[in-house]
């Protein structure tokens, strides 16, 4: 870890960060139990363990004030009709935002409250996301054959609370219909407790 | 100020993100005893108050969690052999960072400790630069006719200090030496109070 001022470089077309600490590469295998088709889920297991999608992260002290960031890329494709997307999580600390710039492709951005209230935000390259404090956030690649690349930046003691997500899902899915997007309802979604 | 989540555009070649609250505007009469020649900025003030950079603020509540952002655009040009630059701060809550991305241009980020140790990093498109918790930072357009243009984030309670930079200085200045870039020592840098 760097304790002085740094930069790096983010180049197209591979967007891979000239300097990183951290590399993620999440498979097929690490998402069981996230995507709605699960006979489509074991056929594609089974064919091989699909790369889904990387992180690449700089290390910073995990405390207020600094700020994680670094390049999440989705790559394209799909099980069967659910687009290739990220765990999704709410932050630990669940008053603390995260802000996203897209680099590069086609996404969308699902999102929910711990009270159910949901929101879905299109990314495109070019793009800015804010994803207030107490929102969860999953990215999708809605692009058959690109990358959905983005620059990501949080606070520095904000954690991931991946579980929540695992057990209830999110309350929308993003399922490719006659070739496009559509939000529909997730039917194994579990409503928060009161 | 949206409490939803919410998305912009920011597009080339303008670079004017499509929502924003604020736009704020620094011309030369605003940077009064901040560059290093006095009678060059006499001398262009009196032909004029040049526009030397611009800042669009996406309002957010001014609190721990919260993420602020933003574009900041640095014209091109000189005060005497001294490139544009923003009037540049520490920030209030001083154990803040702020991180920016180039989303267009060649410059220069000066910054500086309370304790008087400084580091210059340069910025190029397409590159990230890292300014961790404690460090002044002032950005510089040295590119002769193309704006400086960053995205900006940092935390959403960290504020502005531009008083103690404004009686100091900065220790290091950037200026413009056969048509290169150098940094040289600031004749007029006040050393930080032990």
């Amino acid at each position: 870890m760097k304790t002085e001022p740094f930069s790096f470089m983010i180049n197209s077309p591979g967007f891979i960060p000239s300097y990183f600490d951290n590399h993620i590469k999440r498979h097929l295998s690490d998402m069981k139990g996230q995507f709605n088709n699960k006979e489509a889920f074991q056929e594609v297991l089974e064919a091989g363990d699909k790369l889904l999608y990387e992180v690449y992260e700089l290390k910073r002290p995990e405390i207020e004030g600094e700020i994680l960031h670094g390049i999440s890329i989705v790559h394209p494709g799909k099980i069967g009709e659910e687009y290739y997307m990220t765990k999704g999580h709410f932050h630990t600390v669940l008053e603390t935002a995260e802000i996203y710039y897209t680099l590069q492709g086609e996404g969308m951005m699902v999102m929910e409250t711990p009270e159910g209230d949901w929101a879905v935000e299109e990314l495109k390259t070019g793009g800015v996301l804010y994803v207030p404090p107490r929102w969860a956030h999953r990215s999708i690649n809605v692009h058959s054959d690109q990358d959905l690349v983005m620059f990501f930046a949080y606070p520095g003691n904000a954690g991931h609370d991946y579980g929540t997500i695992e057990t209830q899902g999110f309350r929308k899915l993003v399922l490719s219909k006659s070739g496009k997007p559509q939000i529909v309802d997730n039917p194994h979604w579990k409503p928060p407790e009161k």
